[in-house]
């Protein structure tokens, strides 16, 4: 996606131990219009696919979860959105589906948390995050998707990090993924190049 | 609002110690529908007050946030969302406001952080979240906008918990509050009754 990488390039940063910083319009402060544009990209990709329910985990993927919604909802289908909570709250009932992730940006191990009621075995579920990298966080919501036996129709990322191996690892699995930008390398010197 | 009365009367569920669940549409599961209807009515309340910022905090104020701005977009006025961080992060810059809150669904105290560049004090700032009860989380986003020097136009709520402190401090300062769903009682027994 074109606009999105120009973005990158223009607003990103790249610090030491491969960060990328987009805050300013990802994820910590969210441009409304190009979450928007990125809502309608993701959507177009998986249109015929009958997604009834979209899964991200909180917090950064929840904008873009719910833009692909939008861009859904305004072609008439509805699809609810379900956020994986990372920390389980007094507020959860007790029937969940639950799954572990490694954090490398916190460096340390948390469970993701879905209630059982919210992923039925005859959802197609589409899965969406603002970055793709390791893959921890994606495996373990395609961990809480198999839990419920429902369809993984596929995932759509904003940022794929390619040179590390989650998309690879991830795709050798038979899953879909969709990024619509993919970093080939990035460095604090040269900044960003896309695939 | 009507219709967000319903949903709560009809899918919300009342636990002891003045818990509401309604993860089902608003913060587990969002309804996409019903998300955009109360991003329209909460952006209608405040149409007319030039709004630059709108801040949230992660995660379930996200996507309310996003249905405002969403609707300020329709109307040709995008407007960016900025939603404070719990927890410290490595991916944020050294130059944060910062507040406390302490959390009674949690047990817990908490800081919430937002970069300087995000706030400025020629913003008007619009604050949203999910639910206002004894007001711990909106006083901690109200001071983080009161240590940019940046104007606070007011806040929009979903569910109001009226039978709680939070509001009624918080209007006593002098800020506007909209609430789209206000609770005078709720009990176990009885369920929900609106103000």
């Amino acid at each position: 996606m074109e606009i999105l990488k120009e973005r990158i390039k223009k607003d990103g940063t790249v610090l030491p131990g491969n960060i990328l910083k987009v805050g300013s319009f990802l994820n910590h402060q969210l441009d409304i219009e190009l979450l928007d544009l990125m809502g309608k990209e993701m959507a177009k990709r998986f249109e015929h696919e009958n997604i009834t329910r979209i899964l991200t985990i909180e917090a950064s993927g929840i904008a873009v979860a719910c833009a692909v919604a939008h861009y859904f909802l305004h072609k008439g289908k509805p699809v609810p959105v379900v956020f994986a909570k990372k920390n389980k709250t007094t507020n959860l009932s007790g029937d969940c589906f639950v799954s572990k992730v490694t954090s490398y940006t916190h460096g340390k191990d948390y469970e993701i948390t879905v209630e059982k009621r919210f992923l039925n075995q005859d959802d197609n579920v589409l899965l969406v995050d603002d970055f793709l990298a390791n893959g921890s966080a994606l495996e373990g919501l395609v961990n809480l998707v198999a839990l419920s036996k429902a369809h993984l129709t596929g995932a759509g990322i904003v940022i794929e990090k390619g040179f590390q191996e989650g998309g690879k690892a991830l795709r050798k699995q038979g899953i879909r993924i969709e990024s619509l930008a993919i970093i080939k390398s990035m460095s604090v010197e040269n900044g960003v190049v896309f695939i």
